[in-house]
């Protein structure tokens, strides 16, 4: 399937559900041009529970849609995705260029120079030992830990943000590093940035680097399109387009949060069409204007 | 389309996800005899944050499956599509009996002659209002008071069923209910009978009564079963077939959990032939043994 893209064409956030809302904003943040359409899979949320091939054809499916709408990028912001998904996304994408949180957050603890990393995620992020696995192929000489946090999504759906709570359960979770002497921690899930500050207070006695895999990501897109000439130069300020399969209860509550304000364009999308390969596994780029 | 059922056919059983094996267990210990066969939507968990079509759509697929595999009765043992889709199911399944956990939790809730009655369960079902509907349609007299409690199903299935995490969110959550004074707390969510002995001691100065609403709609099974000369009267042990729609992470463990023993049959069910309507809405019972 031929499609055409230029500097023009949106750039496609995919996640699965709305935490990847919090990709958008960092991408809005350095690249205010830039058109967006955002996929949040809310029919479908959480993924870092299910099996990977799951995970894997749900994706495909976002993928496809987003391609028809001629994306010049595709962003994956879902860490279970990444994980499981990027290889087959890119596949379908051909020549559109596909970059996910993973990739970009081991990018940034990299440039941390520190040794003792730790990761935390949800279970399929950790399961899939994909931080640990980039990061060792990077540098033998790092010391990763990895740990599953599974109630911080929830406990960041209920808006739970540094409660007795929540200050109880990162301090179960994050223990093991404390005590290991970690110097930077990824946040390896869209929600977690919300727990930036107790983290950071849990930790006060530390020189803890805490790696932002939205803000990352939001770089090495920037960097990516800058190469590829494909920068939107256009003065306009850029439009942020929603696309949920299902529209979840406190929708508007939850994205504000996210997003710093409420999405003002949210559409429905059932990705009905677009459970086939249609045939083909590559989408190829006609032509590139600029 | 024309089904055939008798004493000796299987009794259906579905959920959002596996905490639905609580009214498994229920309905095995209380009908010993009965073949099940259980269906959990794992790859679509959970029901209790979408959209009232959305979990209409999911609960109907999910009953086409289990009626094409001549279920005698069919079990709704997810409170948010008891709520939202009892009704469509019925319309489904024709003669064969669809009852609900809601139904039975507020029979369960109206027979303890209680007055002041409390309900916790997920975003849905209290979103819904459909137990204080369904309690004050039966008695104007009763005060019912509901609060969503969506940590508890993460919690639980975190394996944190009784820490200080766990204890400080029953605290947060129920605190309404002990200080107004609540006599019969429905616990309205297939995970919450996890949680009952927290809520026991958090209540300690209290009678309160705990509802679980997998026993009481295991003893409305077999009420309907023995009326309609359907219960199974083999002296063979029945089996327990499990179909999941995914195989989450932790399946076991978690399964475990809440059957109280590892499910011996699991098969994954992708739903994808049972997501039209074949035309009909009805499924008619063809000729009825005994």
């Amino acid at each position: 399937m031929n499609i055409r893209i230029s500097q023009y064409s949106p750039i496609g956030i995919f996640d699965s559900g709305i935490g990847g809302l919090t990709v958008a904003k960092a991408v809005m943040d350095a690249l205010p041009n830039e058109d967006i359409i955002y996929f949040g899979d809310s029919a479908r949320v959480p993924y870092g529970i299910k099996s990977q091939e799951t995970v894997r054809n749900y994706s495909n499916q976002i993928a496809r849609f987003l391609l028809f709408r001629g994306v010049k990028m595709i962003i994956i912001a879902c860490n279970t995705a990444s994980a499981a998904a990027h290889d087959s996304v890119q596949a379908l994408a051909g020549d559109i260029p596909v970059i996910n949180v993973i990739e970009s957050g081991t990018k940034a603890a990299l440039r941390s120079g520190k040794k003792e990393i730790g990761v935390i995620g949800t279970l399929a992020t950790i399961g899939s030992g994909a931080y640990e696995k980039a990061l060792k192929e990077a540098d033998q000489s790092l010391t990763v830990k990895s740990k599953a946090c599974p109630l911080l999504v929830p406990l960041a759906e209920e808006g739970w943000l540094d409660n007795e709570v929540t200050r109880q359960t990162i301090e179960i979770y994050l223990e093991p590093f404390k005590s290991n002497g970690v110097e930077a921690l990824i946040l390896g899930c869209t929600h977690y940035p919300l727990f930036k500050q107790v983290i950071q207070d849990y930790f006060n006695d530390k020189k803890l680097e805490l790696i932002d895999s939205a803000e990352s990501v939001a770089e090495s897109a920037k960097k990516r399109l800058a190469k590829l000439h494909l920068l939107n130069t256009a003065f306009s300020k850029g439009t942020l387009t929603c696309y949920v399969s299902d529209r979840p209860q406190r929708f508007n509550e939850l994205a504000e949060q996210f997003l710093g304000r409420e999405p003002e364009s949210v559409h429905v999308e059932s990705l009905r069409d677009f459970e086939d390969d249609f045939g083909g596994k590559m989408f190829k780029v006609a032509e590139t204007a600029e």
